[in-house]
């Protein structure tokens, strides 16, 4: 049974992998303590995208590990996900949730209290607050802070994930802030060593 | 109660619609006499595009013609489509009719034979074969030709669409080589009067 909203979620994204091969990345993520993984491919059709999604998939249940999707509910459900992640010009929680089996993990983009709460009335499983620190990773991100974690987590009763620019240095301020959870790209995904960054901020989660 | 996968099928992206409002062309298409309509948009975000498909949807119910969304599932259900379109490099049509309801239109964009009978084996409801004729408006179709139309329609069984390049001057050709329903973007979509030119389009297949 995979753990629920909380510790280190990396997102694996093909294109911020350094160049290696995006089931391996998410192999040593794993290895390293991801609790959650989500699949983002922003560029290729979907179809191109199943076979390593299927993989990811496989080896986040041999690590009792929640894997998510991102943006494509129907994508989801091909490849067996645990849930899907979307922003807040994809479809509505509301929308995927009614195309979903029960218990399925429904993420939200969110960047300030009222998305927030717009995306508990929605039906969603947790809501992600970014950009909290500065990123390169993602060009579009819109700036939030610390505060603004602390401020959702006050208004809504989801776990929250803190996601944008947290690496090791940082990850203890969004940790105080509220997060439930850290997303990471870059921090995880585009380093030598993928299993130890992995570790490093996955031990700030263990009891 | 929609007509089958016959006539004239529009395929509505707002990118190729001349900088008009892609529910005004749909409107005047149907107006014309489109049987079908495809709602494309490769650029934007789904959350973007939800008002207008939605919008063309209702149009296609006023006017008893199939309303099919190409590529997304997901969206399509979620706009109460008809139907979902998908390229050959998209979730199967087994995939996709996993996760639809019985009755539910999957089409399937295919370039030979083998494809067809793929797609046909994985239940699809038609398949469209292109690009019969030599098109601008998708630069990474893959030709084709009405002898490749007409093998398809041998071998399969299903409804055949021909795509690519169809105008009014070559659409005899099309219908003669076994189509049951003519594709097309710009020779409707994109010229000054969108209503006269589906009308001519049409009427090659009224009883």
């Amino acid at each position: 049974m995979p753990n629920g909203i909380c510790g280190l979620y990396v997102i694996v994204d093909p294109a911020a992998c350094a160049g290696r091969d995006p089931v391996d990345v998410a192999r040593l993520a794993l290895e390293g303590g991801a609790a959650m993984v989500q699949w983002r491919d922003k560029r290729c059709d979907k179809g191109d995208q199943i076979s390593d999604a299927r993989a990811i998939r496989k080896l986040c249940r041999e690590h009792d590990a929640l894997f998510i999707v991102n943006d494509h509910v129907d994508f989801a459900l091909a490849v067996g996900a645990d849930g899907v992640h979307l922003g807040q010009r994809d479809l509505s929680a509301a929308e995927a949730r009614a195309l979903v089996p029960e218990g399925f993990v429904v993420g939200v983009s969110t960047n300030n209290v009222e998305e927030a709460e717009r995306a508990v009335a929605d039906g969603a499983s947790y809501v992600a607050v970014g950009s909290i620190f500065a990123t390169d990773t993602k060009s579009t991100a819109r700036p939030a802070s610390p505060d603004t974690l602390r401020d959702v987590k006050r208004a809504v009763r989801l776990p929250v994930v803190a996601i944008g620019g947290i690496n090791a240095d940082n990850v203890e301020e969004a940790v105080a802030a509220g997060a439930d959870a850290v997303a990471v790209i870059s921090a995880v995904c585009a380093v030598d060593d993928v299993r130890a960054a992995a570790q490093e901020l996955a031990a700030r989660f263990k009891v």
